[in-house]
């Protein structure tokens, strides 16, 4: 039997942008969306917190939840008695959103009708499912550790075997994704421009305070240079 | 017939803490869950930016949206032809979950099952419906600018005719709620004290730069003292 026409072409590299569909194109400001996975993974790898949609009994739930990412795949992980996760387990696993949002600015506009924020956010829709695989598990666990601070995986002990059976691990391919982004000054109609009031944007910005050491801190061990980073 | 018992005593108020359900007692961590109104607003008045989960065509989808909060009412806005907004108008109003978070803090601990984020959330359950009184409408709009900026309404130009006509607003009642918070330090296990890992929590704030005037706005117009506040 030949190789197919298609084995002596070069592997297949991921696109560089994702496959817009029905979901992801966004009813308004379209110019807003974004589909390149550059763009995505900076606004996933910047956030510490994202919000997980589920269905439960028919009604939306939104949590909050940890996250890591290892190139295309989202790990969320919890307690393996938590609802979502009992869920994942299921077949054919559960249908998700997962929300992920920045605020860089307050836009003030002459109008009330034109004051917004300015935002990041990207928006994954896709079906979580459990990870079985316990060396794709202690990955995940390290990507959620590292997702909080670069580098900390390798200064903590991992999880022994009685964490690790008390810890559910999901994963989410990023496959249906969009990014949503608003930059820029107020949108003002030409007929407002005269008109009194202020107008124009308060950056909002996440900052770091000095690390507090543990009360029950050994002296002695000093603050980690890869907390400078931060 | 007489008045019953209960009609001699003062009128009811609104109790100080929300009755929790089923779907707002966590299934962990029951100790961060909180259901005071108090602690419930002021992670509302914080934040700009909620997460509105909502089903569509039997999947989750996940929003993130300003709002504004009048009492125990929180009002959505958007475009009259956006999804969710089309759904509220319809009989009998839109499943709706609402969550908002902070991220105060990272939690390193020596372990790595350990790490956490200092976090406060609310997550609001209920029916989202469309506001058509044009009093709550206009006071809706109002609390959605005063709550980027308090006092901002005041000014700026109200909303016009074709504005309006043109803008949805949402209301979900404030009835099934709760609040949940993380604070402090990492709760690591005893045998883990002796690692020589650093150990502690950095503390995450969100601040503000200073106002940015919009390129199109004319000299002479100071900035607003109510921006000093933030």
């Amino acid at each position: 039997m030949t190789a197919p026409a298609t084995s002596t072409t070069a592997p297949t590299e991921a696109p560089a942008t994702y496959q817009p569909t029905e979901r992801t194109v966004p009813t308004r400001s379209a110019d807003r969306a974004h589909y390149d996975r550059e763009t995505v993974h900076a606004i996933l790898d910047e956030a510490y917190v994202c919000h997980l949609g589920f269905v439960r009994d028919g009604a939306p739930v939104v949590l909050p939840t940890l996250y890591g990412r290892v190139g295309e795949t989202l790990y969320l992980h919890g307690s393996t008695g938590s609802r979502p996760l009992r869920s994942s387990a299921a077949d054919p696993g559960l249908p998700v959103c997962v929300t992920v949002t920045h605020v860089d600015g307050l836009v003030l506009a002459k109008s009330a009708f034109h004051h917004s924020i300015n935002y990041r956010s990207v928006v994954i829709h896709g079906i979580a499912r459990t990870v079985t695989d316990e060396a794709e598990r202690r990955s995940a666990l390290d990507a959620l550790v590292d997702h909080v601070v670069p580098g900390r995986a390798a200064d903590s002990r991992p999880a022994n075997a009685k964490e690790l059976a008390a810890t559910a691990v999901i994963r989410l391919d990023l496959a249906e994704v969009s990014a949503k982004i608003r930059t820029g000054g107020p949108n003002d109609d030409p007929a407002d421009l005269s008109l009194p009031h202020w107008s124009g944007v308060v950056p909002v910005a996440q900052t770091y305070g000095a690390p507090v050491p543990a009360a029950d801190l050994a002296p002695g061990i000093a603050t980690p240079d890869y907390l400078a980073a931060l």
